[in-house]
């Protein structure tokens, strides 16, 4: 088993952070404009984007501290790997601590989805410091993939 | 042991990149401006920032190909660890498939080199598409650990 991890931290509370990470408003301001569902626990969210996308199951919410989900669809490569945001503050930040777990092989697809990971963070970080992030598709093209 | 995963791609050739991944000039631009020592075989390069630095020993090199690095000094955590740049085409693009390889545990501050690797990656796609990357000191900021 595989995980893509990355940690960020953005100038706001954790009460901004996790209702970015919990509400389909806030989910399409940094990650895909084109994200539906709920948020909330035994919800389904979906993310999609001009590729394709993911259902992501929401397994756990604690409000500003923890965003779990599992992927119920999408490439076989995600399905049933999990995605968590872990959040704290440290001075002025609130740090996110994020990981996706689970991946069965490090295959060349993993090394996009973590850089993807690593630039959607930043959009995250950017929506929440100056209210604009770039989710898809007006997301950050990093090779080929998109 | 756990491993730090990344691909960008560039519009470029495999030659531009092997240059900036070999040569004291080339690495000035993409990660730190403050590189010095030998990108050869058997050479050590020194990189250094404002919060500290690594020395890497040069393991490996095939022009247009492949970079290896092992870590010889530098924070605990990073010593021993290697770092590895597989090169190739695809259409327009050169790929970049990058490991850092050999964390004994994924504690926080690799969560933090994760993501600080893919912006330097990102300065490094720039630097060849645009002839102007962000080096360290003025790289992009991502959190409270700089």
């Amino acid at each position: 088993m595989a995980d893509i991890l990355h940690r960020i931290g953005a100038t706001t509370t954790p009460e901004r952070v996790y209702d970015a990470l919990t509400t389909v408003d806030g989910l399409a301001a940094w990650w895909t404009e084109d994200t539906h569902g709920d948020g909330e626990p035994g919800g389904v969210l979906q993310f999609r984007f001009p590729q394709g996308g993911f259902d992501m199951k929401v397994l756990e919410t604690r409000p500003k501290e923890l965003v779990l989900w599992e992927v119920v669809d999408g490439p076989e490569e995600w399905l049933g790997t999990r995605v968590r945001f872990d959040l704290k503050q440290a001075d002025d930040y609130t740090i996110v601590l994020f990981r996706h777990e689970g991946w069965r092989e490090p295959v060349e697809f993993m090394y996009h989805c973590s850089t993807k990971w690593g630039t959607f963070l930043m959009s995250l970080k950017q929506l929440l410091e100056t209210g604009q992030g770039d989710p898809s598709p007006r997301d950050v093209r990093i090779s080929d993939w998109h």
